[in-house]
């Protein structure tokens, strides 16, 4: 294909809206930049075009050729990329209820990121997230998740009906909580489980909390302030699939 | 004292210094904002003065009155903030070593900053850091910690030597590793024990990890990769003082 070189061009103007969420959400689509996150997303048949300009190292694969300024246009990193790839989220059927993670309104980039790459590390099954959790294509979740989102199904929907429909196919649903809950030493590793994390300031809500079948504290000593995702990644490796 | 109300003022000059680490260095003071992180901060004599605007609902502790502009100046938050501290660090020795954290390299304040935050919410002794390490006094590190950063002594010096000095003093020192490494699980818990955790990119240095009495791992089977802070987290958690 010709190299586009116009910062005007009708396609470079559609693949910048895909840094809004309402766009993303209409066509699949969203941008990945670098060449790891690329390589990643490669791996699993994720990568619809890589823009480049110059050199290309990436074959078997459609690619453009823009110009450096259109990659700058393009680039959340205020130095630019080599690379920009147009991806989709690989469609993933969740093939099994043994170790599932529920998000209830996270709201930091960078710890749905974390949380993600972390699930994937131990094995996890699946992601659902509230409705008002941060959208997992937002860049900086991305970056943080290290390519880690192509690899496990993420859903958005109402946690109030999954954890009773993960209840009614036997998961043990193990919410998350400082006040009137049991220590995680005290709680055996079960077959099916599921965990719930909430909001950085508010955690998990009352509501859900009312669903779970147990709620799940860590053993602390002094402070007492743990971030979400370092709370996720104790609990995820405690409960990981031997 | 009289409100300050020119941006020129001197000791307007003075504090907005404090943004930069040779100010701080200098001084031993730092900027903190946000009634919670001032409210820590008085927890633990670090207060030497507290700026804000209107009403103030600290007391017995040096107030001074300034204007919303001298606030927003000094601010690191686009939206502004009612309150900033003049703190300084308390002296803190290190009074035991049963617990210790080492951190080579970490680069991004956000971890820095949950691995303070994780330490103290563990009850461990003190942390050393080498000297790339991220400042302690960056304000992103400051807010990531939630305060914790006045609760432990956290020191800045060579870690190779210091990892000899502890091993001398009976302290079992773990480096972390992805090869060479010994699972987490064969590791037992000792009376005294040190963790050495490195940089987000390129882990610890080889040389250090020469110089550790063994190299953990924590076991995976999937993506072989966790954000250094949770892979710290489930490390300071497991080995945690009971």
């Amino acid at each position: 294909m010709e190299k586009i070189t116009s910062l005007e061009n009708a396609q470079v103007k559609k693949w910048n809206k895909l840094h809004q969420k309402k766009e993303r959400d209409a066509t699949g689509l969203f941008l990945v930049e670098g060449e790891h996150l690329i390589e990643e997303a490669l791996k699993y048949d994720a990568v619809e075009l890589i823009l480049y300009e110059g050199e290309c190292k990436f074959k078997d694969v459609p690619i453009q050729e823009v110009t450096e300024a259109i990659l700058n246009k393009l680039s959340s990193n205020p130095s630019g990329t080599k690379y920009i790839g147009i991806c989709h989220l690989p469609k993933k059927e969740v093939k099994q209820y043994h170790r599932i993670l529920l998000l209830d309104g996270i709201q930091d980039p960078g710890n749905l990121g974390t949380l993600i790459r972390t699930a994937v590390s131990f094995s996890y099954d699946a992601i659902y997230c509230s409705k008002d959790t941060c959208d997992v294509l937002n860049e900086k979740v991305i970056r943080s998740t290290q390519g880690a989102l192509f690899q496990i199904p993420i859903h958005y929907e109402d946690l109030k009906e999954r954890i009773l429909k993960l209840k009614e196919e036997g998961v043990y649903c193990v919410g998350t909580s400082l006040e009137n809950a049991t220590s995680m030493q005290e709680i055996p590793s079960q077959e099916k489980m599921a965990f719930l994390l909430g909001n950085e300031g508010n955690g998990v809500s009352k509501e859900l909390l009312k669903e779970t079948d147990i709620n799940l504290r860590i053993e602390m000593n002094g402070f007492e302030s743990l971030n979400v995702a370092v709370a996720g990644g104790i609990i995820l490796y405690q409960y990981r699939k031997l």
